[in-house]
């Protein structure tokens, strides 16, 4: 991630200026703001602007006229209860502004994420940038045997070098080929005076999907964990699980009850099918269950004997 | 609006309650925090929280890193643009969050705005309070011979005064059959030692349509602006207009330039169709058109002379 | 459920109606269309539409041309996966369309799932029938001790007929009041010609949270499910749950094999927090674990002691 | 647009299987069902189901039990009324699923439309085509002077052969490191035995925004017009607007009184600020108006010309 100097001064300014307010405000996150926390090799996620916290979830719960009189016990339980009984709308009442940086193909799956506001650098308006991503050593990986969709082993030294100059080179011509169309160097001036150019809606067709993009992403706190339930999770593509494992550092100062709840009964929880309810229920009683005997799947009987420490079989 | 001491209180408490923020912060708009803004005979709206305001969607047009270089007069503008051209994005950038005492009648339409947030004093919890509405004689009126869901004359005082009876005196029934049906007085005392009362869930389907509920709701300024745009108009319902009439002068407290584009390009233009175009450059051209050649229906045709003042024919 | 004749007839003229066509089929679907199933004392869910069924979410899923060559068994597993790993978008391209009728108490409650289209009968247009809702003495409680939201023991049968009689008087005499604020009679004929009578849209103000109204209702079978997992769970109030019984059986005849996923995976599943699977493992393990030693709350506790038969500590 | 054969057998048995049902059916829709119509050099839109029509839309209107018995012009006619009005809840009971191949740099505009459902191919679980788009000379131009996200003057016969050369270069130069990358032929088969690839997760971010995707798309009618209305729009950038125009003869078979509609009021009508407004009453009463006593900008006054026919000033 390389800022320029007058990028940095921005943010420095932006962090110098505070003001008074009646709002709710979380000291942790305050000192967050603006400060651009690095993902990837030139990726960051920057908070931009909040709205609430676990009071706001605690407030709306209750709908009353004030902040509530309860001891502190009782708040912290409440937000536990509300979560482990899926009732999800009084997280909606906070939210939070993030600005992130982040390759085009990391972009493609976050946007699905429908509840949540969004825009995004136009490359319509503008030009972008010579930036892209390249995976470090350790998370090029090949296709995975057993997962259609994951990484199996990484590569070795030699192929790796490989990979990583091939998509260097690549990107660069690529880009180089984006200044061609436009008819342009990275400062704005022709290239070639007899030329036109092609418009920037059409040349930036020819950029892969390693370049980096930009974006103000805002999302309340429901969705916010709905986003961090399936991007946190260790079958979400390694590119976006980094953003969402900066995003899960920012929940916990924004909202740290919440955060807590949302780790108990949401991230690392367990849904156990029908089946596997009774698969336990024996197990617990003392009797042996094999695979055979289990009514599940192959697959879902080695998720369950992996969860529980079962004997494998 | 009756508010006890102790609300008074806790409201006093809640703006007394200053700190420093980093956020974006609005000066008008925390005047108006947390006091609540009467609307009808019992209802209110307050301010309980915001995020961003006019700059957010600034900010967000042009995605940058600071808050914008540019002149004032720019920012102002660039909103009328976005509002003009129906670039509505950066409008969700922005949100506020309101606490509303409404009757159920209007409960029940406001609902039907689904992009924003909401949760609502649950009858399945609490005892509702004795409150319910009253129209003032003013809103009164008979059904319009001509809008088949609106008003048209007011009644006279006679009908007035039996009609207000008829909705006191039965709206205080319902009430008091409700306590009757939970084995409760106002206190919570039971009533009669031998019954055991309905569950809260049951007895409140004995409240009428005019019983006030309260919400907190909470939308992005889009959103905010499509309600306005449905609800401040002539042809909503006076009850749920009165409360759209109050939160236009909150949006102009919240966010001055967006209202003013609001006013401009959303709540007072009118929407031509192709073939009120048609008419309209026929009429500039100085061209004679009556409703015969006009190829509009009597109604289009009636609104037509009505916005451009032509003579009736 | 009171249907007129003419009712009747146009019901069975729309069965009638049939024609070709290139799209997915339903024939257990189609058997139910149109034909009112009954809900409580007066109202019903009628099937008015549907698009796709399992072969659409299978279809989705593979993104293939045509509709897929795989053997049966594959599109069965495959959806059963889908669903235990949450990719819920291929059951967002099946939708249903439903016509009810039910109590404005329930029609509050439902319409709080917003991701879903509705059309609801309108007392701005048109005037609303003297039909409401009377429990039946099996489902007349009282509050529940341990559950602030729910019901406890029945009531004896004097109370019950207290009760009922009280809810049958109210629902008449507010209706009748409603009438008299129309200055109408049920068949519309004005009742005081020296009155004006009031607006449809205030009048109904006068109208109990009891009375049923009616509407169309669209949904796709993502949200469909959503909505069953909360309703048809037993915390859910009775009456709306007595819908969502309805709809299970119309699930079933929909998608049969989405529907055996839905009870496996979400309706009849157990969510374990990240501390009840630690307790479970120990359990296995054969390690005694009390309520003491499990570092549960008592209440979480007590469901796991519930949901696995352990012995009451 | 290349169909293998394999394809349009598979296309032509789906046109073969028709059954009987009990909904509405549409036999101009019906005629399109599962043939492509191309789009752009290989992209193509295929409707692939559908769920109501106009009559829904009438039906919904209504909330009737039946089709309704009124004469046909009255049900055009509430369709024209509900779409003036802003009445659009009535329009969201119909749906329509479509599969449509198109460029990523569409592909990344359209997701935009987030009240949608979609399934994507997805590049994690299977290998890309080696299909990109490639630009008619007549669609290349350069960046627009006056429109800072638009096209202006077409290229020269020479440039236009240059760029295309260089975006079909780079495309397949793009492709075939894609492969390398993968360690893969297109028909899977490894390329060097020695090396393992990377996996396809990781591969597809050196594909360029110029090569082909496809989804199934899902939408219900009132959002099928937002989307026409803004990419339909000359000022949508012309390889969206190619899908829209598709889009335009997919609805006239569809709903062919909504698509009317549609037309009258949304597509070709004009929003009139509440200046302009003041401005075309003005010029009706034959007063003078210029630009400098419009109160308009620069900008406005010149659209409002243009659409009337004013005198240039």
């Amino acid at each position: 991630m390389n800022l320029s100097e007058s990028q940095m001064k921005e943010i420095a300014d932006e962090r110098d200026q505070q003001s008074l307010t009646r709002r709710n405000t979380v000291s942790e996150l305050e000192d967050l703001m603006f400060s651009p926390i690095p993902v990837l090799d030139h990726g960051f996620i920057r908070v931009i602007d909040y709205m609430g916290s676990d009071s706001s979830v605690v407030q709306a719960a209750r709908v009353s006229y004030g902040k509530g009189t309860r001891r502190v016990s009782d708040d912290r339980n409440l937000i536990k209860y509300l979560l482990r009984h899926s009732h999800t709308t009084p997280f909606e009442m906070a939210e939070i502004k993030l600005h992130v940086k982040l390759p085009l193909f990391v972009a493609r799956q976050w946007i699905r994420h429908r509840t949540a506001n969004v825009n995004e650098y136009s490359a319509r308006y503008s030009i972008l940038d010579n930036e892209f991503y390249l995976p470090d050593a350790a998370h090029l990986a090949a296709q995975s045997d057993v997962n259609r969709q994951g990484r199996g082993e990484t590569l070795n030294e030699d192929e790796t070098n490989e990979v990583l100059e091939l998509l260097r080179r690549d990107a660069n011509h690529a880009y180089s080929s984006y200044l061609s169309l436009l008819n342009q160097d990275e400062l704005g001036n022709k290239l070639d005076l007899k030329k036109t150019g092609i418009a920037r809606e059409l040349a930036r067709m020819n950029i892969s999907l390693n370049f980096y993009t930009q974006w103000y992403w805002k999302v309340d706190m429901h969705n916010f964990m709905h986003f961090l339930r399936l991007r946190a999770d260790s079958h979400a593509q390694y590119e976006i699980r980094a953003y969402a494992d900066v995003m899960l550092s920012i929940f916990k100062a924004w909202a740290p009850w919440s955060y807590e709840a949302f780790l108990e009964y949401r991230l690392n929880s367990v849904n156990l099918s029908q089946t596997s309810v009774e698969v336990v229920r024996r197990l617990i009683a003392g009797e042996p269950v094999s695979f055979e005997t289990s009514r599940l799947s192959r697959r879902e009987w080695d998720e369950l004997a992996l969860t529980f420490n079962l004997k494998k079989d």
